[in-house]
């Protein structure tokens, strides 16, 4: 890989229990092919994240076959994918259906990795009784991501109510003062419930990683 | 009230609806004896704020006893009490004890204009249950007060509950990304619910003036 | 819905007296399409903001047809239109030309609830003598909505004369310091005309609500 | 306690598995005095942060005396102490001794809730062979909490060495544009190492629960 | 004076029309005292700013002697007084009785240099009609200076009233979004009145200066 | 031109000075033609800003034909163009060639007042010796405009060299810390040269409306 | 070349030993081309940057031909290309592929005076043994330019293992908090490494001639 | 030392060249004393930084004399003096007198080293002339640090003057836009000049630590 200005990290997963995930929003395609057919012929798995759908429509058949590819997320995953467990309780909420691109990128880093999650849609805080009606599921959760850019209040809500671990993965969704999940971000950190996480505003690869590394515990 | 740098708005009062109020926080203690002496003469109503304890103590014994001074909200009236409505239907929220410095400028305000308000302290989104328990009584005002610095969320929620005019005040009370009330300010302006409006951070006094153009309606 | 991600609140109408307005901004053509299709089924009456003219053409003429759609304002109102009130005293005042989408939403936003409105167009305090001309009128408003870019003074100015109901709405419009509409948020809250409130830049949706809420009383 | 302004949350503890901390920055002298004979009389157990040691000194001897008072993290504890586990596998990790206060409020909130932790001070990024020296112990722990404020580099190097879950605690010690801790807070959320969480500048509390959420997996 | 590390820029005046003023902010009593002395010794008048009043109390008794002290504007004179002209046609505008220690600054270095200029205090947006009642007068003057911390729509209302040069003087007195003057500064900034200029936040002799070179045209 | 919801300024010349200027930005291509169509009738001068190529070319011949445009200055001007002044003394100095468009606003605007200015391109601060090779054309100025994106120190060295007033006016050229013009901006307000003013970023024709101001004293 | 408003800066190469670079992004294919033919006539070395494809492609043939070309780096050099030397020891060092236009600008402008560097690409911190396996290498190094978007930490970690010059390049390369490279750019200068040096976001020309600079000592 | 919390840092001389300097800003009184102590017992040199007066005085008389102390850069050193070498060729540059803390830290710290430097002081941009003449010793500099907070335009001319390697120290000294050294360090950053290097405000021993990495060159 080196003749494309990549070198691949081979102790990741034996460090860290990660593969090396491949961001490709800096990448040109030939980058990313190229990562493709070294991960065919290494028979190796590899998430790929912010693959935008003219970058993967780019790329020839026998890549994009080899890929599968959701362009709701933006992720591709490379190798066999691993049956998800049924019994994980985790849960990704979101506060609109504008997040939808970032609990995918949590989603489909968590099927990657062989965990199911529960999705709960569209429960902003501006109709707090669709969040009051799912608490009983929620409070059996073991980790809950809370995505949201609008409904900045929401992380902290679900914090002060269930007693899991909740992480909050702020997005990009937004105007005025919430222009580019700031209004979201510092809501979240500035939360008074207890031990409300975060990460940063769009990373729900991030997100997923968090969740994974808590259920290893 | 010229040699004291000062010249006083007496058409406020006839334009607006509004007194003109001393904002304390820049002015000297000399300028503030004589705007007592000047309001005793001239049998006028007036309300102070930002008037900090030390400033009020270091005034002549006159002036003190002029004044209905309260040193946690540093408000003083200087003039006859209007006797309160008892039905106004106001209620001022907050979201800690530490916002009472705060929501206390809003209610004295209300006070000084001759409404009483109803007071719900200490009711953040960390245990929304608190209230949710109050919620029937919330629903029943015209004007809800949201007083909040390190409970960002709590207008929103409110906002989202309750039909009435919903009126964010947030607080410097803070610190890290909420320090200096910026997280509570941008929480209350990015919310989804519907028709939330808000004021300046610590602004008690414009909050209850802006409840007092709604109450006119 | 459920299966375009999106979930409906029902109770929205009942507990605040809104209905859900459709935020389209970052919606797809397909969930469009489904909301509107589904609120023709149910008979449901709709708004749909920040729907721009790409996105409006590319739903089916059936979609189209049954939208009255406003390409200024980005605004599309589904199911019967209710005949307005006359007598609503409420005002629209724009700082510029160029204010005229985000006073567009909120204008269009009252008139789906059946209140018309008075609109004054630029109005801007660099030639302050247009907006004195208009005093009389302004000052029997109930409720002005001051919807100003570039002209951030506009709000303060016109809640130190007029003792109705004053909201700033501020718009992006502008550049340099303006850049986005931070100068004229921060204008209108930092102002010391006694009650002004403020909702997000842009927000012409918001700041209609909170006049309806008002209006109420 | 309603005559101090102040409500407890009583189903706190039933909900999220926490007591209510009190927050000691706002209150008064006043209001901690009656919340300690309260607890006293209820004999609840509770914990008091960002208790100075002016406002503790200014309590009253018995009030003093019923307060296991800790100085540097400026924590109260109220009610018997429970034998800490021996075997909690988190350490907390400072980046240069100026840290000390944040990282004592986060360790002693760990031991208010019966967790012991290793504590490895003084280990920045400036002489990493330091913190490479204690690799190995540090890859057993299941939470590594890392508080950082002039190191802002450390969580990123822990989180790509150790597996168990790493929170990032950024502190407020820093000058120029570290100043606040924003430095090490950015730091920390734009980290490329999969799953590092963070919390707000400071919030030593927040840190500790985050972790008592996780390890009750 | 370099045993006190300072170099005097004796060309200033010949070059720029400006004597070299003193910022006494960052300096110690025994430097202020070494320039004062050698002003005194070398017959030269000279311009302090920003000498609190601590400092200058600090001084022997022959510098305070020698020094035409205000502390209200915290200035210092050394040297002959020039006999102010009285045709200056320059006027202040103060938004607020507590701008009035900028204000001074200007006015106070206007009169080192030979100007006298008229003084309006107290004439706010949010009672316009003051400032509206002293139109004719502001009118006829070449330059206007206004000084505003709070009131941040003055200068942009002044510059779309009157012909002559406007010169916008933020000041940092204000609180929440206003803290620092950054309200004020924003406003000016980005107002569409045409020609209106700014300098930095309370730099009142900065403002003065700026108003002599025009005078000089 | 109510129809297309413009109120134009009829008083502005009387009473500032200035005809109403048209900013071009957000306005439609139908209301750029009416505002021309207008003026031809109306036999009135009138200047278009922020006009840029696309929106000229889409307007019909005769409405092309009516104005002087220039497309790097993206100003129009319509109605017969006065002869300049030759004697103004006014240069406008930019500190690279990509701060054209900027200082060919401030010249356009000049030059629809009548007045001519000197133009010195490309002399910044990397290579000072440029400028100080013109330092005795720059001392006999009356007014310098100082456009710099890039060269954010100009302003600041030419206000300490020449005895006139100097005008900075920053422009949103530059990138990393630059972005926008915002070190530029800071740069020139935060200056230590005696009388610097400073207007928004990229506001030439502002730049232009002050050096008219002053040229009137 | 003052026709096209450039004038060239010829002293620049006897002062510091640099010729002037030419940036090209606010620059014309006009102004572009009229350089380079300048250069070819005037036999002048030449280096450009920031000059982005489209408009490289849209320069004449001859205008092409006579540039040594590099789409990545966006940099052009003209006239003879110097043999480089073999012994700089100066390393450019990546966090991300995705930094690699910013380090190509930088490795360009070395080679343009003729200095070659070693490249090690892709030593994230995220995956520390990457980098520490390349220690003895780095240690060596007279000069060390750490480039780094997304890998913040990357500069400070470098900087506390060699005893070298480490001079941080901050990339525009991130979202959320490392939008546009601020979050690399704090991390650089709130560093505890002893003596690291930083320069703008992206500024790969910059970091070259520190380099080349230091290398003359 | 571990009693007191602090880990020392052996290696780092080893590695870095430099020994571990003691920040003095957050500890305590007792810290410092231990370091002291530990540092007379060891006869280890050591370096203290940002160690104020009344934390200096508050020790013990054996600790303070054996510490040689200078209030004016907060600094203290301990151990024998190096004798500084006498042709170093680098000077450091100051802006004004009001940025001698942070240019004596820089001082300081090349003394411990055994390195002289040479000082010019006060040479501001607002009397460029100042500069000028000393431009002759300046181009001989191998090494130039300058100093500045209010005259941030400083940097960037010195680097456009001189061949050496110039190193940007912004200070924390300014108002309004300057404050905290935020103006000097953005115009540091932005700055055309090429080649000019920049460290985080006040950070006089990182400036001085970049100089003698160089000076090893």
């Amino acid at each position: 890989m080196i003749e494309h200005g990549i070198q691949l990290d081979h102790l990741r997963e034996e460090r860290l229990g990660f593969d090396e995930a491949v961001y490709a929003e800096g990448k040109s395609v030939e980058q990313i092919a190229a990562l493709i057919v070294h991960g065919v012929e290494s028979r190796a798995r590899r998430l790929f994240t912010r693959l935008d759908r003219e970058k993967y429509q780019a790329l020839g058949a026998p890549e994009r076959a080899a890929l599968d590819y959701d362009p709701v997320s933006r992720t591709g995953i490379l190798g066999e994918q691993r049956a998800p467990s049924t019994d994980s309780r985790i849960a990704v909420i979101t506060g609109g259906s504008s997040d939808v691109a970032v609990s995918g990128e949590a989603k489909r880093t968590l099927e990657y990795y062989g965990k199911s999650c529960a999705h709960i849609p569209d429960v902003g805080v501006a109709g707090i009784w669709r969040l009051l009606a799912r608490m009983e599921e929620l409070r059996r959760m073991r980790v809950v991501i809370v995505v949201a850019g609008m409904e900045g209040a929401l992380p902290s809500v679900v914090a002060g109510l269930v007693p899991g671990v909740v992480i909050a993965l702020p997005t990009s969704v937004g105007y005025g003062v919430a222009e580019g999940g700031r209004a979201a971000l510092t809501s979240a950190l500035a939360s008074c419930a207890p031990g409300l996480v975060t990460v940063n505003i769009d990373n729900g690869y991030g997100a997923a990683c968090a969740a994974l590394r808590m259920l290893r515990l």
